[in-house]
């Protein structure tokens, strides 16, 4: 199917039926977000198998990924709607008047977080549901009580088509301001620098190419009034394996790195593409058996031609790196859209020379650093750019010696995982799916989780206020019953 | 006295050693970070008159003002204390394993803030003391674990030199990493962009003008690296007259904000330079009364030439204004370093089409808009830019009949004051010192109050980590005895 492109004229009109439906829905109470958020994933769910269907024809993904991935979707719908319904979200705080401090007195003041204002979400080319149009960043802004615009991606438009009237279904059902959620298709460049550019736009979500996503930030930055982009993009996400412990455990490792590497055709921002190693008999041992796996992982189809062209020309730049050795790389099947799985090794010292090898090759792709030793491993964490995560493996004796190496992945890195893959972002309070740059644009948000609302909500004050004119999050009485810090003290008083 | 210009070697090195003594600060305990800023309080106060006397000559503020400020210094010193003392701030969130979750089970997963590097901080021009050498950006930045490199306001060089010992010896005293509060002086601008520039750079606050901060913005976000600024820039704080009110208290309401426009040479950030009201009786009553008063003060000593250039230039060029008439203006003193409080007033179909009369004249200058009835009201508050705060005067049962300006001004505004004037900022959890562009360049940070720690942290999530590895905020047994979102509920469990 071919949806035609947005023009200017829509955009400017979509933006100001945004601001407008946003004037009366950001002061919508959590329970009709919620109750709005819970409906958008029922109706999702209600497309049943068409949604299934439409997703795999248009991105290659298998069945039981399209389907895991709308769990997701739904989930976090459900999840954002617990955490407006609850409430405590907005971070409240209370400082009572004290009319007869000297010399002055002080005024009643109050404070909470409320909604930025219309947010333009790019949908994902790797997640057709989950980081696209009811995705993460859809969600957490609907949620904050932001208006959504959506740029579909265009290689998954019917897709995002059929989940765009899924969530105009819940609006209507649950009576909100129409403009609330708005959907645009683009092949152009235009158009989604037409939507960052707008002057109503307020902040912007996206997830994919360091290019696109930096292009995104400079636009918003060189606005008359620059606005907040949080893009998520580029990571080769380290994995860091202990000596002693391979030695021992390189089976299983191997097995779990392998499946690591290969999921979902390396199509994650949390691919390992990044094993760092000492050169020794276990490391063969481990090369040997991860081998052995990567030939056994046939090549997959790619998610769009441009994503397959793209690992193609960055995995023959890689291989044509000096020092560089073929580990095992899958058989090639033929077509141009498929992705042969490849493990490739290089010495530590070409490794640091050489700044092309630490960029993403985004499919199923890894690169082994062999280093001399294990002192090593600090001037690759120190080399390192910005990533989502970082991983040591390692028996936890072993882990302990290297407290070092964990306090330098720590400016690293956003999440830090110890004896596991990165592959597998959970959606739990406790998710931090960001990093520094460039793995997104700003490390002090995360993408994935409850917390992700607040890039898209800022504090006011209120100062003085009669109570009735308070919203009810800051009223003296707590009529929500949520969590706010008053005079210094968390409470529900 | 004269102090020498950092050199760009000197700051190369400076940064350099920042990043060395970050790598051990950043994992200090709240308790010995808090006793560190609880000896800086002690021994900026142990400066005793010297350091009063110094501001006072270099800043021509008046001897109550420089000590009320140093009171707030010391004051928020000792309250980023208690805040990483008390430690609950790095907003903690475990999520338990579910090792029999099908069909994956779900690792434990931690998060807590953990500081963001080395941060930059420019010494504000208006408050020698409370925003800059040991200001709010400072004393926030070293609280989250971020070493600080200072660049003094070449304006009241002394003092900061003052303030950088009393650090330094709090550093000696307490036995810190040396370098994690470096010094410098610099009038070029070459200096402050260095700093800005230098790659182990991780952050920079800034307090001034719209010009200064928003290159500092652009050259942050321009960096191979872009990293966050926060810059407290512009506000004209917008105070909205009500009628009926303002026909019974037009005295009471005159005499509240010639205080607030004048006081400290109009030099606030949070000074009211427009006042909006309906052309009527009691807008002419309020107008002579408030004249007396301005008329009464006499033309201050502004706080370095180059602030009191500027204010005589942008005051002509607002005096020069199609339809502006004058209301009030202080006898000039003869002084080019004086500023005479000024009142001018306009009609607002005259404002709405003029943009240079929405910029701030900075200095004791405020501006009366004339509507014609209270429905121009919103359009004053739609056409208003991004400000710190917007205030409505005006009895309760008229307040209320406006809920639809207050919903307007939330969005242009980071706090919002009924019956009161925007000058006085409390140092509390509740305060929103911030605001929309151009008031802020990130209208989600606070820059007053434990809050605008989180300016300078960045969450960090830990993946299936033995507990010895875990920071002391996230150890299972909550040693801390902090506040933290476990499984979704928050505890002290």
């Amino acid at each position: 199917m071919n949806f035609k492109d947005a023009t200017l004229p829509e955009i400017d009109a979509a933006l100001r039926e945004a601001h407008i439906a946003y004037l009366s829905y950001k002061n919508l109470g959590g329970k009709k977000k919620g109750e709005f958020l819970r409906t958008i994933a029922d109706e999702i769910g209600a497309l049943g198998n068409t949604l299934i269907q439409t997703a795999m024809r248009e991105t290659n993904l298998p069945e039981a990924r399209v389907i895991s991935e709308r769990g997701r979707t739904t989930g976090h719908c459900r999840m954002f709607a617990q955490l407006v319904e609850e409430g405590s979200w907005v971070e409240a705080r209370i400082d009572s008047a004290q009319p007869n401090r000297t010399p002055l007195p002080r005024a009643d003041l109050r404070k909470m977080l409320v909604p930025i204002g219309p947010v333009v979400v790019f949908g994902a080319a790797n997640f057709p549901l989950a980081y696209s149009t009811a995705g993460g960043d859809t969600a957490a802004a609907l949620a904050a009580g932001c208006p959504v615009i959506v740029k579909a991606h265009p290689a998954h438009a019917e897709t995002s088509e059929l989940v765009a009237e899924a969530i105009k279904k819940a609006i209507s059902k649950t009576k909100m301001p129409q403009n609330i959620f708005q959907h645009f298709h683009g092949k152009s460049f235009e158009i989604g620098q037409a939507l960052v550019k707008h002057p109503l736009t307020k902040a912007v979500g996206f997830t994919g190419s360091l290019a696109g996503g930096k292009a995104l930030f400079d636009l918003a930055n060189q606005r008359p009034e620059p606005i907040p982009v949080f893009a998520e993009m580029s990571s080769i996400n380290p994995v860091y394996l202990l000596p002693e412990s391979l030695g021992r455990n390189y089976d299983k490792t191997a097995l779990m790195l392998a499946s690591s590497i290969t999921q979902g055709v390396g199509q994650f921002c949390t691919n390992p593409g990044l094993m760092i190693a000492v050169d020794d008999d276990g490391l063969k041992q481990y090369i040997k058996k991860l081998s052995e796996e990567i030939l056994k992982t046939p090549a997959g189809t790619m998610l769009h031609q441009g994503i397959a062209n793209n690992y193609h020309k960055r995995l023959a730049e890689s291989l044509a790196q000096k020092g560089i050795t073929i580990e095992a790389q899958a058989t090639d099947a033929g077509s141009t859209m498929q992705g042969r799985p490849t493990v490739v090794s290089v010495a530590a010292k070409d490794f640091l020379k050489n700044p092309i090898l630490a960029e993403e090759v985004f499919g199923p792709f890894s690169l082994i650093v062999k280093c001399e030793d294990v002192s090593e491993f600090n001037s690759i964490a120190v080399h390192q750019h910005g990533q989502l995560t970082s991983s040591i493996i390692g028996e936890e004796p072993e882990v302990k010696k290297h407290q070092n190496l964990l306090n330098l992945l720590k400016e690293k890195a956003g999440r830090l995982i110890i004896n596991g893959v990165p592959t597998g972002v959970e959606v739990v309070p406790s998710q931090n799916h960001g990093g520094p740059y460039p793995a997104t644009t700003d490390s002090r948000f995360t993408a994935v989780g409850p917390d992700s609302i607040k890039r898209f909500a800022r504090p006011v004050s209120f100062q003085n206020f009669p109570d009735a004119l308070l919203p009810d999050e800051l009223k003296e009485q707590n009529p929500l019953n949520i969590w706010r810090m008053r005079d210094f003290e968390w409470t529900k008083k």
